[in-house]
Parts: C-alpha cells; sequence; structure tokens
C-alpha cells in the first residue's frame, strides 16, 4: 500500500483506560517525532473479539509497530502478537500489589514462536516503547530517523549540561 | 440439553505436548471418577483462533469446567476464560528458567471481570484441578459426589495408615 | 435438600474483619446477582474449632460454593478445603509487608489431593471469586447464568465504548 | 504430671512421609542428646481431624514442645500452633517447584496470635528445631543442658580442628 | 539459681532505637502477662562488643528466652544464638526497600548448630515472639501459663463475638 | 546505502562463547529465513572498546537490528543500545545461581530514553529475538515476510496437528 | 604522581541527578572525613562516551577509588569497572517499581573477570560506600585512618549511650 | 609496620570447609598475582569467638583486605566488619535452597555504618572478590598494578581472539 503522512505506522493499545497514564508517556514521544500513530483501549480478556479484529486488521491499514500496555496478568501484548506478525512491543504496567513484577513476566516470558520485545515496567517502558518503534522506523524514514538522533542528541546534551549535584541542595 | 454420559462435562487443555507429563495427573484423576471428559492441546499463542472457537463453542456442547495448563507467560486459561463464562480452572506448569513462578503469576493475577481459578504449580495443581472440577460437579452428579468422598476418605486412610518414618529407613 | 431462593449458595468467609475491605467487592457481586449467600469472620488460627464446624456443615445446609479471603500465612482457604469436599474459591488479601506474595502461595501451593481454586491477590481476586462462584453455579442455577452473561456483556460493551484516552488528559 | 524419662517431650509431627528425609535429621540430634520423643506423620489437609486430636492432646500427655515439617502452602505447623499453646517450631520442607520459598513463607507469616518459631528450609531447619527444642527443655532439664553444651562444644572443636582448606585439592 | 519475680526470665534486644515501634508490641504482651524482662538496644555491627557479653551473661543472671529484633542484614539475633545456649526468638523488623524479605531470610536461612525460632516480619511477629516465649516459660510457671491461655482464650473470643462484617459499612 | 542480498541486516551478538548454546537458536532462525546476518562475541565488560566500536559502526555498514544476549548482570544489550540509535533486541541468558532472573531484570529495566526490546530468559527467548527482529524486517523486505508466514503458519499447523495427548503414553 | 591534599582520592558519580538525594550520603561523609572527591553525573546510558572518558581518565589524575551510583538496569558501576582497573564500589539506587531489587542484581551480579563492590540499597549504601573507600584509602592516608576510628568509635557510643526504648514512649 | 613480601596482605576467610570450592577461585587469583595472603576457615556461628579474634587482629598483622565467603545467613562478612575498620569484601556463596539470594541478601544488606563490598554470588564472586583486593592494593603496591593490568589485558585479549561461535558446533 501507498502511505500518506496521515497512515498511522504505529498503534498504542491498552487493556484499560486507566493504563492511560503510563502509556501516555509512549504517546508523547510519538507526537513529538511526528509519527502518525492511533491509540485504542483493547482488552484481552473483557474484548476479546476486538482484539483479535485489531491485531488481524492492523497490517493491512499500514501499521509497521503495535505497542501494546497491560498489568498484571497483562496478556494483551502475547495475544496481539499471537494474531498477527507484526512487531510487538509491551509495556509491563505497574500493577497494585505487585509492583509490575507479574506484568513483567506475563509479557517477557512468552514461548518460542510469538515474540513480544518487552520494555521496562511504567513510564519509562512506555516512553522506550515508543522509542524502540521510532527505531525501527528509522531504517526506512528518513524524517523519523532526524527526529530520533536529535531526541538522543538532546538528553546527551541535557545530562552533559547538568549541574553539579551539590548545587541541588 | 440432555446430557448421555458419554457427554464430556470437563474439557481438559494445554498448550503444548509437552505440558502432558504435567496434566496426565489430572486426566488420571477424572478417569478414576468416570467423569467423562476430552483432551486436546491448543495453544494460545500458536492456535489463537482454534483457542475462540474452543472457548465459544464449550458451552453448547456441555462442558461444565474446563481445566488449562500452560507454562511460562501462560496466556492459554485466561484468554478462555475471557470467551466463555464457563468455570476455567488454570495449572501453572513448572517452567524452565524460573520454576513456573512466571506461570502462577501469568494465570493467577488476572483483572477483575474475567477469573480463573489457579491451583499449585505442576503435578500438584494437575491433580487437584480435576479434584476442584470434581468438587463443582458433585453438587449436581451424584456419582461424582460419590467418587469424590471415596477418594478423599481413601487418601485420609491411606495417612493414618502410614509407618512410622522411622521404619523408612 | 429442596433449596429455597433464600438458602444460602455460597457461603464467603474471611480471617479477620480487616479482610472486609478487600472480600466486599466479592459479596457486590453475588448481591447484584441476587446469589444467596451469607458472610462470616472464621479465623483458622484463632477460632480453629468454628472452621471446622463450619466447614463440616456447609454441605448439609446447602452452600454449594465457599469463598475464603486471608493474608499473610492465610490458613483459612486450605483448612476448610480439608475439611469439606465442597469447592474452596481462596482470595489471597493484601499483606502488609510482602504485599500478598505471601498470601498467594500459602493458597495457592496446596498438596495433592486438597484443592483450592485461587484468585488474584487483593480486590480483583475478591471480585473474581464470587464471579467464579456464579459460573460454578450458572451451570444448574438459570437464573445465575442469565445474570453473569449480563455482567460479562455489560463489562465488554463498557470498554468498547470506553472514549480515546487522549481525551482524558 | 510426673514426667518418666520415658515420657516423650518433644513431638515430631510432619505432613507425609516424604518430610522424613528432612525430618530425620531433628530426630537423630534428639537420639543423640537423649531427649524422649514421638514421630507421626500428620497431614492438615489429608488429616486435620488427626491433627486436631494430636495439637489437643499434646500438653496433657507431657509433650513441651512441638516441632512440625511441612512444604508447599505447609498449614501444618501453623494449624498445630491454633490448637495448642505449646511452642510448636516449624521446619519449611524444601518444595519442588518454588525450593521451600512457599514453604517459608507459609510457616513464617504467621498472624499476631498464634506464634510459629520458623527454621531454615530444609535439612539445617530440622537439626536446628531439634536444638532451639534442646535449648527450650535445658533450661529446665539439666541433662539436656549438659548434651546440649557439649553439641555446641564439639562443633566449635570441630571447626576450629578444620584443614587448611588448601590442602583439600 | 533462685529466682525472684523480678528475675528477668525473657530478654528483649533490637539493633537500633528505629525498632522499638516494632518491638514494643512484644513487650507489651510481656507486660500482659507479668512476665518479668529487660529490654535493651544492641547493635551486631556498632556494639559487637555488648552483643557478645550480653549473650554470654544471659544465661547465668536468668534469662531463659532472648527475643532480638532486626531489619536488613539483621545479624542480631544468628549472632546472640551462636554466643548462647538460651532458645533465641528473632523478628524481622519490615526493611525500606526490600520490605523485610531480606530480614526474614537473614534471621531464618542459619546454618545447622545454630538455631534461630524466627517469626513473621514485623509488628505480628514481634507479639508473637513475646507469645511463643510465653508458651516456652508456660511449660514451667504456672502463672505464665494461665495469662497465656486466657489471652488466647480472649482473643478466641474476640473473633467469635465479631459483627457480621456487612454492617462494617 | 544500496544493500545486496549478502550485506548483514541483523548482527548477533553474546557476551561469550558459552552464551552460544542459547544464542544458535536464534541464528538457526535467521538462516533458515535467508537473513544475512553476522555474530560475534563482544563482551561488554572485559572488551567494553570493541562494543563500542561495534555499536557504532553497526548502522553505516547496514545492520537494521542488533540482537543482544547476554546473562547475569548483562550489561551487553543496554550499552549497545546507549551507542546505536538501531533497534536492540536482548536476551537474557539463564545464570547459574539466579535462573536469569538477574539477567531479565538488567536487561529489561532500562532507564528512558534508551530501550532494549526484551525477550524470554534462555532459549525461547533467542529464538523469539530473531523473529522478531524477522517482523521488523518483514515490513520493508517482502522475502523475509514470506519466511516469517510460512514459519507461523507451519508451527500453527504443528500444534492443530498434534495428536491426543494421551496417545504420548 | 605527588598528590597533593586537593588530589581527588574518590569520585562520585550518579546516573541522573535524581540520584543525588541518595548519593548525597556517602558525599557527607567523604566531607566529614576531609577526604577530597568530585563528584559528577555521568549516565552509562545517555553518554556512554562521558562514562568511557571518566573511567579511562581517573587513574591518571589520582583517584584510588570509584563510587557509582546507579538504579533499575544500573549499568553505570559495571561499565565503569570496565573501562579502569581502579577499585569500583556501587551503590543500587532505590527503584520505584521494584524497589532496588533490579538495581542491586544489576549491580551485583558482574561476571568473573571485572568487580564492583556492591554495598546496600539506598542511603545505607550510600554512606557506606563512602565508609568503605575510607577503610581502603586508610590502610596508607593516616589522617583517614583517623577520621575513620573516630567515626566508628563514636557510632558505637552513639549505641551504647541510647535511651532505654521504653522511655521513647 | 615494615611489610616483607611474605607478609599477608589479604585474608580470605570463609564459614565452612564446604565454602572452599567456591573461594579456590579467588584464591587462585590471589596466587597468579603473588600476593601474598592466608586462608582460614571461621564460622561466625560456631566459632564466634575466633572470629573476633580474627578480626580485631587482622590490622596489627599487616593485613588490608579481608575477603569473606559465606552462605544462608551468611552472617561472617558483616560481622567480621563490625570488628574491624579494614575493608571487608563479601562472597555470597551459592545456597541450597535458594541459590544465594539468601547469602546475597544478608551480605549486602548491611545498615549504615559498617560496609561490606559484596560480590556475585558464586565462583564468579569469589574471583571478583580477589581483582577487587588486588584492585585495592594496586593503588600502592606497583607489582599488583601491573600483575592486575597484565590479567585484564589477556582477558581482553581472550575475548578479542575467541573465534566464530558458528564454529564452535
Amino acid at each position: 500500500m501507498v502511505k500518506s503522512p496521515q497512515t498511522p505506522l504505529v498503534a498504542v493499545i491498552m487493556g484499560s483506560t486507566s493504563d492511560w497514564e503510563t502509556m501516555r508517556h509512549g504517546v508523547a514521544i510519538l507526537e513529538q517525532f511526528g509519527i502518525a500513530h492511533e491509540v485504542e483501549v483493547v482488552s484481552a480478556h473483557r474484548t476479546p473479539d476486538k482484539l483479535f479484529s485489531f491485531a488481524q486488521g492492523a497490517a493491512e491499514r499500514g501499521i509497521e509497530v503495535i505497542i501494546a500496555g497491560a498489568g498484571g496478568a497483562a496478556h494483551l501484548p502475547g495475544m496481539v502478537a499471537a494474531k498477527t506478525a507484526l512487531p510487538v512491543l509491551g509495556v509491563p504496567v505497574q500493577s497494585k500489589a505487585l509492583n509490575g513484577m507479574d506484568s513483567l513476566l506475563s509479557i517477557a516470558q512468552m514461548p518460542a514462536g510469538v515474540p513480544v520485545g518487552t520494555l521496562a515496567i511504567g513510564r519509562a517502558g512506555a516512553t522506550n516503547a515508543a522509542l524502540l518503534a521510532a527505531s525501527i522506523l528509522a531504517n526506512h524514514y528518513p524524517a523519523i530517523a532526524t527526529a530520533l538522533h536529535a531526541y538522543r542528541d538532546a538528553q546527551t546534551e541535557k545530562v552533559l549540561a547538568a549541574p553539579d549535584p551539590r548545587e541541588l541542595g
């Protein structure tokens, strides 16, 4: 398919609206980089049919990377990966009792055959899922490559310019 | 529907043939109790469509309890529970690296709305899933109640008749 | 026995009044579904005799499913299961120091022979214990089946109707 | 009561004959110290009534310390402690999947009101339960005090006499 | 030695004054039971010599049980046990980062030869250490036995008299 | 750059030759799919300069995805990601003492800004890293897409054709 | 080289300014002991080149001990150790989701060949890293030895002078 | 004191002869580097007095670094550090049930005031303790610096010369 700049390249899904507080940090990166994307709540357990139709249709409508965030049993990323051959990146949302250790294991410990690229628990993971999506896209979308390198240069500059911590009081 | 004694009441599924070594201990209980059952390999990640059609059709062909065993990310029990309102019992199969702690958390930590009754990791869990299925059925199938009580009496007798451990050498 | 609509089908017990904050979420489901139930504080460690008489009498007064919530060493569900052949569902209450990991292991890791169907740690687990009880009963009580399906349809609808998270601000 | 030298002062119980391989190391200490004791298999889950009658009768037949070993959910020590005011020492038997971490938490994390003195996982714990029982008894039984001090002196001597490890090859 | 009622039978030590918030719950039990006791801050790491002289002198001044609370690396209970043959009970104080899991393992996982009877993490553990000390003493001090039984009866009564949780609102 | 079919698109690196036993399962996938690749031992700790020059030069010699396997502290994937904006996939090699839990956390818990897509511990993770690399490449290399879909179809077929486990004996 | 009293002997680095809240407790010790030191933010992931030049130049400008604090994947201490033969002490900063367990394992579980001396998670670890640096330097800098012994004597005195905890209210 | 080349600079102690299998890997490094050292079994729990006299006398007989290995509760390194201001490096020996996680936490989680530099669990930790000791000594003993740099260069060379893993078969 010929992709217009408006065709979403990345889909960001999450199991519940309560995951937005985490996932918004990834969406902010996509916006900053000018990467067309879609955002949706898809629950593996409460809307399994929507999960299937979402995953099955993603490739043909031009999506190149799927980012899925979920907490606890966190089946969303793995089940999306079961229904599409697109690259799926999983964000373990910090859970209440076990602080996201359950989310992390449920997402990372996929069996051979159906991969999910897992990021860190919580906000850092959401940010990094978007950055990894940008890395993937940057190989073939020069504008995204430019934005990604600018972002990384900027964050390096920011650390280099950090004040002596002793001045922080 | 009118159920003949041959209509399976329990379905035992597992994510891979390698899980049979664990799940066979539950199937042995069902056989011992004379509970009609079916056994099948259904992989959440490699055969998601079969998982959906299996789960969707289970109730109407007379299944009353589903036992699902899986290891690692272990999405099988939870995804079956997402597609059926039948009671689903999950058996965390002992995984290689993390000894089943990943399986346990992935199965037990389901979000509110879609329950999985989780048993112990490994062989004991498979046995107990079948016993819990028998308990569930025993409320309405007197022959199963009889078999269950006989089993429990026998295991109590066996412990009571245990020799003084010091004679074990 | 002939059961009147007032005969409790489900017993909800908990080790301490402090567990009510968790277990109430399960009781709310039972109420919403119109499932007759009883609620009681039974401590495995401080009232072991009551635990035994409770468990021993449950079947004959018509109880079909027992839900037991406990935290820490959390012996209540397993000891009830030792004294009755009724299906027992365990809710690991979130503990102070270990966040319920102790509760989860103490409830789930039962030895072969005496099963407890274990749910998630905390509030989600309490809700799901009631939903699993409803699933169990739904096989033979059409009104409960109707309520259960309505509940599940409603929760699916609710997710499908979720706003675009980006509008959440 | 007047205790003859043959009246058992310590009861060693375990949930299953398979625990004997662990618990024998404690019994060996009791034998070495000449502490009269009894040994029995009592399963919290498979013989709960025996557990209750055992615990209830222990004090009146002269038992002063109870040692209870169990693995997995490991309810035996805690339930014995619920039924007797005698000191109960718990030995977490190493479990198959979780290496005894489940046993340790199930035994140690008792709620306020009903204590179990918990020892290390496995063989060392069984040995130490017997040594702790000896310490408890030594306050009032001079012969046990003598045996205990001799044991401790001997183990100190043994370490002091250890060869230079480099000679071990 | 002949012990007057004022001779302390129990010593309660802790690694830091910050542990008092935990250990006070055990001391309250000793006071309630009328058990003569002493309370002291002894740090294994900052006052090792005091630890040694404390442990070495405890038996001869009439102490029959030592309760030691510590958090983190938590060497206090084990090192006291290394220097005395008296029964030592360890209370894992809840630590900041790891919530007392470090304290629990450091206290419970003693090697064969030098036992520490370990209680639960935190306040419940402190309470139970005192109750276990009372159990130990009750075998030979009738007044303590009376107090212990009264305490246990009262806590049973309190649970039996608990209101229906649904009335808790 | 114009890439010939011989230009490696994927680099597979590992911290030690002992990791090859794990990583070979990923390389086998790349070979099966006809994806040009390079394989090298690069140790973050013992050859940090090689790590830097490797990472810095990867993009300009045509690499589009880097797969890095490491165990224990497992800094390799994260440090490669620090030195290149290419997508980096990390494989936690199963470690001796902690079974790869250390590897998993060290690789997955990257801070915001520098992502590593983490796969499962051990062999499954190595296989899945290669499959995820194939997914990433498949968006722009039709031959890889074809191979990937064939692989996934074949694995689905294999499960669907699995014998009734009861015939496994 | 001839070191003036102003030549820093210890370098304290941290991955982010947010780690200062932890690391300041170590710097306070260095100041109290009069140990010349430098403090800098160096991010392994965001400023890898600075990390390399920092580590490579440390020895020749007179640094004798490096203290590195980091949280989460926490590669900073290990990567510094990869680039210098100076002794490196690592402080696991308490992370948000996993409370520093990830930091601890990432820092401690270094492979054979490149050591990092790891301290406790959080503030205590930062304090102790500075004290361990002082211990290392004290072997050859008498003034530091004097300050260290004074510090340790003072902390012992402080515990010995602690009030009876019961007076704390 | 004036140190002859035969005066031991490093003391290697371990809690039991069974720890030698681990600790020998560190001693091999000391031998290879020509660092004079002593090796001894000192048990914190079974020979506490020897531990105290060992620690107290270490500095005055010329020891500059102490390496202490222990498993399980693993109090040896921390208690040595309590009795000497010399730098103490701790090696968590892999324990039977918990694989050294208990050893690691018991050694690393020392309270502020008494540091232990903790290495990795097991053999790698023993090797690295010796290398870290060499790093510490290298600041003031040129021959050790030379040996250390040669060792590190050699290990870098060895990795650089590693064959293509695909040739490993």
